[in-house]
Parts: structure tokens; C-alpha cells; sequence
């Protein structure tokens, strides 16, 4: 892919944040990763999104060096390339502070499968990372993120998502267009979790039987879902 | 009614549940049973609704065999199927996972008639399914989804709606207009339910001879709700 | 005022409804009474908003005579006589099931004082209806609905809504528009108090000289706020 | 800065209130305070935004004596002149009803810095006023509504926003604009912050080294977020 598709398709993605109701202001930022090239394009930082273009997109190669964009790239880059480095077939990334998501993060609680809508996108709970030491945070800050996200995601192509806790949720796909309509699920997944464990408190996970049904009715070689 | 004329209801149908907020995404469908053919139009899996066109809608009989349609039915259609060969004089269904009353069903809970909008639609309790076996879930699926709904649903025609434990609801009517209608009306049932009960934890139900009132006031022979 | 301006008044307070987000489908109705001429002009029953033209609007006698329209009045007509019987100075009556007033209705919970924004218009907290007898539900039940609410409402001129229990909101002002106005009010006050006591559920009342001060500030005759 | 431009400034902060959602009706209005000229234009009292100009908006000294308009200004006034004696710095306030932030004030909560989304923009938790006492009530009390919140916020630099106890919100900045800007940060934490103590009762604040990182990664001489 040149360099300008990428741009564009990262441009693209980025104006789908606010459309979605996932963004307050400059708050997220989208990425995708072009493993024919080896380079990443990311969002700039603090960049109003009624106001960018594509000449604005931020070219990185994976250990961080600028390769195109007059601006910084977003402050959370160094996040992004981590995962990248980390997630074997992760080519698209979204950080975003959406509501319900963050409410999660920032209660430190994984976001439990309840029910088929979960199991549709997520094959299990969506989790928490732990609290990241003071010296995690003082230091290489937005590179440590990272590695707590990886630390906590074993299973990430299954389970494309993670809070950082105290912070926001981290959502990825094959490319930044599948990771923008995963932030989506995973929002609408938060607002439902909360609802239903304020209408039951002690609401049960999903059984196990059904979670893995609805994830392999959709994805890997027997799923049947959609149009082939 | 000639085929075309149901692929056109059909679709009109679906297109109104993105337009009253009921879905995300594909996460819904609609069907239209007609009586005297003996014919189900449903729309197709896995489509998008800003894209699709009556020609996309797919035509079955009552026992699944297709009759129109390039595109693979809705994977939920044996759920459909079972639930009008079950339900006598419903000829519309509606499955959404809208967002509270997906919460409820992912709470397993049936929502309680807690005022008059309630009974103005719904003669009791909107029920909840049990949890189906995992010989069930693993499988025919989607046509023991349909049996769950039906075995929890003896007074279908004066309540028409179930939850599916874990998954969302199911709504139907007499046709495909008046589900989405009743789906509408269950998402706003759902949200005042859940927000009477974190006002009052123990809410009770109203009392029967309201429900009554005021089901009848719309419904049945001395109905005198609305314009003759 | 003429009967035609007064038909006209009561199609835009109608229309208001679904534009302040008040209503689904043709839940709600707005009348107003002209005290010239003792007409009482209403919605009619179960019309959709999207259609309704003036021509709609009935027109009755305060005691319930029919003098204009060929349609059947809304058949909450009844409780809204019942208030304007009763309720000196109140020319304007809204109804709705706008879902948070309607919330703490089927809470059967009066809506307390709990901040300022309460205080500018209600002075105390707006009172819950008793629970209506089977007597009363089965006989005239929307003339007993308008009793109930004048049972609870000794001081109606400066609290000028209830909620009926296991139902929904009634509202008024000195006209429709104003009881429009007010409906909306209540419905965001509903909203307000519900978060509120959620973040601590013990949240007391504002203390008696704060709610004096800001209801007396718009109101009566040392009012100052807004422009003489 | 001429009169007649900090008036345009303070018309199009006022006319963002809408546009963002934080109010209804005429709930709220914004200030702006221009330390060569010495004069602070704010909204008129009780005016619609939709049919607000710059003529409308009022212009007076620190100390309150009209300068321009013929409107009556925001009964708020006393304390927003109060803010701008008080607080060094401070060009720019507004208050709004918005429904979260004015949740919290009703519950006399802080709102406690739970996520980086809060440690962005407030370097603590945002304080709630005590109650005021009938004296101050009884007395000029928009005045000591100002005394009040002067009184909790001794950082008001880096904490640019308190909650008035029983009543709501009052949010301040450098200028106008970013003061706005502010209101719409405060409503989204306050509604994050309800959200994730409903999820999880006993949520703890942020650790302090975090929320040192974010502010300080945004705010003062070593900020390195966005653009320089």
C-alpha cells in the first residue's frame, strides 16, 4: 500500500471517532500498521478533527521513527507501536476516552461476556491491567502502557480489546477500519454490562457453551454468520 | 399479497430500526410471514442497512426452504420459523439486541409491569427464557432458540415479547410494522423499568386491576383507546 | 380568544411533545382552556403527531361537551376537565410518559427538592398520588384519575405538576405553553434527582430558605429574576 | 480589546451552551473579563440563546456598575464578579444545570479524579461548596455564593471548576472559550465519575503519580502534549 493510501485510510478512520459518539474534542486517536512497508500512520496530537486532513496524518516506521507529517503524533504513539511490535496480525489500533468504556477502566473491572452480544465479538472478558508502579509512570510512561496491555492479553486475537486501568480502553483488528467498529461493540458492550449488573447485581457470566457457539458461529473456519 | 409486495414491507420495516435506534450495526432483523402464500420474507445476515434493497430480502417457506433471494437468510430464521409455526395470527418478528432490554435478558430477568405504558401494550410480565441446555446450544441453535421463546410464552397474544436469557429480545405482531412498533415500545418499557427499580429497589408491580384497565382500553372487544 | 387561535395554540404545544423528547409515538397530549369563552380544546386520541393539523384538535365544553371536531378527543380528556374544574388559574395541562418523571411515577415517589434548578420552578417536592381503588379504576377512571391528583395538590399555583402513581406525569401552567415548559422541566429534574441519589443515596432535601429563595426569585411579587 | 469584540466573544461562548448540550431553556451563561479595559460582559438575565445578539449581552465593571445594555444582566452576576476579584487570572467563567455536574452538587459530592480523562484538565478533585448559611441565603446571595466558592478552592489554577452545594456548577479559564471548553470536561467526568461508582461502589481515586503524569503532561513548562 503507498503511503498516501494510508494516510487517507487512517484520515478516514480517525473522522469516524467523533461520527460514532466515541470522542469529547481531541480525545482518541486512530493508527493502522502496513506490514508490506513496515510503517505506521497515526493521528497527530491534539489536533481538532473537524480541521484535519490527511497531510496532517503522522508516518512512523515501528520503532518510532518519523518518516512523514510536519506535526507530533499523538502522545499515546509510543502505545501503538508496542502492540504492533506485540500483536502478530494487529494492524489497526483505537484509543479512545468513549463513556462507558472508561467507566469500566476507571472502576478497574474487566467487562464480564453476559450475553450473546458479547460473545459475538469478545471470547471471553474484556480486561483490566493492573495498576502500573510509579516508576512505570515516571518513566517511559506511554511505552509502559503498552507493555501492561500486552502483559494482560494473552489471548488477543480472540479478545481485541483492553482498559488500561485508571485510564481508557485500547481496541485493535486487522486494520484500523475493523478496529474502529470494534471501539463501537465495545462501548455499546460496556453500557449494557453496567445496566445489567445494576438491574441484577449478581448477574452471571454467560454459560460457556454459548459464548464459544456465538464467537465460532462468527470467526474461524466453521462460522456461518453473514454472506460467505 | 404477491411476493414483491412482502420484500417491500420487509425492508421498510428493517430500515426503521436503525431510525429508532434499536440497532448497531447488522444486530437486528425483521420478518413478515403472509397467510395466504405461505411465505416469509426476512432480511438477509450480515448486511448493512444503508445499503440494502428489496431485492436483497430473502423468501422461504414455513419450513426454510428458500424461494427468492441470492443472499443467505438471517442466521436467526429458524427461530423465526419456529416461532410462526407456533404462534397462531402473529405474521411479523422483530429481533433486535437493543440496549435495555438486552440488559434485562442478560440479567435474566422478565420485566415487571411497573405502570400503565406497560399496560397499555402488554397484558403482564414481558417473560424470560430459560437458559437453554448445552445439548441445545450446540445444536440446532437457532430453531431450540425458537422453542425456548415459545415454551415460556403461552399468553403470546397478549404479551407479545420474550427475552432470551443471555442473548436479547424477540417481539412480534400482527405484522411486521406493528413488531417494530412493539419493539420500540419494550426498549422504552425496559429503560423506565430499570430506572424505577434503581429509584426504588422494590418497586412493585401495579396493581392487576389497572393492568387490566388499561391493556383493555386498547385491546379486545370494548377497546375505546384512539379513533374508531 | 377565538376558537380558531385556541386550536392553533394547542396543535404547537402538541407538536412541542416530540420535539423536547417527551413522547414516543402519540404518548402525551396538551389541552388549554379559555376562560372567555370556557372552551377546553385537546389532542385527539392516538392521532400521530407527524399528521395532526388543527382540524384535529376537539373542542369541548369544561364539563365535556363536544362543540368542535370530528375526531374522538384524547381519552385522557376526562382528568384534564377534572383540572381545570378544579385548579383556579391553571389554563394549560400537559400529560406524557416521558420516561423519568414516568420512572418516579411507577416508583410511586415524589420527586424531592434536592437542588436549585427544582427550586426556580416548584416550591416542594412534586407529589406521588395514592394508589387508586378498584373502585376507582373501574368506574370513571379518568375523571377519578383527575381526583386523585387534586386530592394531592393543596398547593398547585407553586407546584404545578404531579405524578400519577404506577402512570405517568400531568403538568400545567397559566397556558399550554407553559405547561409545555414546565413538563420539560420536570422531566430533566426527574433525570437530575435520579442520578443524584444514585451517587449518594441518602442525598438530603436543599434546606428550606435556599428553595425559598429561588422560587420567590422568579416568582411573586419581589421576583428579580429575568427582565421587568 | 474594544467592547465591542469581548462582547461578540461572550455571545459566541453563550451560544456554544447549546451547541454542547449543557443547558435548557436559558440555564446558564458565561462571562468574560478583559483585564486592560477592566470590564466583564456577560449574558443578559433570562434571555433565549436563539434569539440572543451582541446587543443583548451587558457589560459592567468589576464592581458592577453597568457600562453597556439595556438588558438586565444574569441575576448570577455578583458571583461571577466575585470569581474575578478573587482569582488571579481568570478571564473567562461559566455555570451551567448540566445534568451530571449538577447530579454531584445536589449529592454535596466532589467529584473524585477516578481516570486520566479527569487528570487531563483538573489536578485533584473537584470540589462541592458547604452549604450556605440562611444568612448568606437571606442576604446578597449571589454575592456569597462567589465568597463560598473562593472559599473551597484555593487551587484554582490548576482546578479550574467547583460544584455550588444544592445547586451546580460554576467552571472558570483563562478566557471565555476555554472555560466553555472546561464545562463540557466537567460534565463528561462528572458523568464517567456516576457511571464508575455505580459499576463499582468503592472505586478509588487515581494514584496521585498518574494524575501528576497526565496534568503536568498537558499543563506548565514540561507539558509535551499536542502542537507547540
Amino acid at each position: 500500500m503507498d503511503v498516501k493510501e494510508l494516510k487517507d485510510i487512517v484520515l478516514q478512520a480517525n473522522l469516524l471517532l467523533p461520527q460514532y459518539g466515541l470522542v469529547t474534542f481531541t480525545w482518541g486517536n486512530v493508527s493502522q500498521y502496513d506490514p508490506e512497508t513496515g510503517l505506521v500512520a497515526i493521528k497527530p496530537s491534539g489536533v481538532e478533527y473537524n480541521s484535519m486532513t490527511a497531510d496532517d496524518i503522522v508516518v512512523l516506521t515501528l520503532d518510532g521513527k518519523k518518516v512523514e507529517g510536519r506535526l507530533n503524533p499523538s502522545s499515546d504513539t509510543p502505545t501503538h507501536l508496542e502492540l504492533y511490535r506485540s500483536f502478530k496480525g494487529v494492524h489497526g489500533i483505537v484509543h479512545t476516552h468513549s463513556r462507558f468504556a472508561t467507566a469500566f477502566a476507571q472502576a478497574r473491572t474487566a467487562i464480564p461476556p453476559l450475553g450473546t452480544t458479547h460473545g459475538d465479538y469478545f471470547h471471553g472478558a474484556i480486561p483490566c491491567t493492573r495498576d502500573m508502579s510509579p516508576e512505570e509512570v515516571s518513566g517511559e510512561y506511554e511505552l509502559e502502557t503498552g507493555k501492561v496491555i500486552v502483559e494482560c492479553c494473552p489471548d488477543y486475537n480472540n479478545i481485541p480489546a483492553a482498559l488500561v486501568a485508571s485510564h481508557g480502553p485500547f481496541v485493535w483488528g486487522t486494520d484500523a477500519m475493523e478496529a474502529v467498529h470494534n471501539s463501537v461493540v465495545l462501548e455499546e458492550l460496556a453500557a449494557m454490562a453496567w445496566i445489567t449488573r445494576t438491574i441484577r447485581p449478581g448477574a452471571e457470566e454467560m454459560p460457556a457453551v454459548l459464548l464459544d457457539k456465538h464467537f465460532f458461529r462468527k470467526h474461524g473456519e466453521n462460522a456461518y454468520y453473514g454472506q460467505k
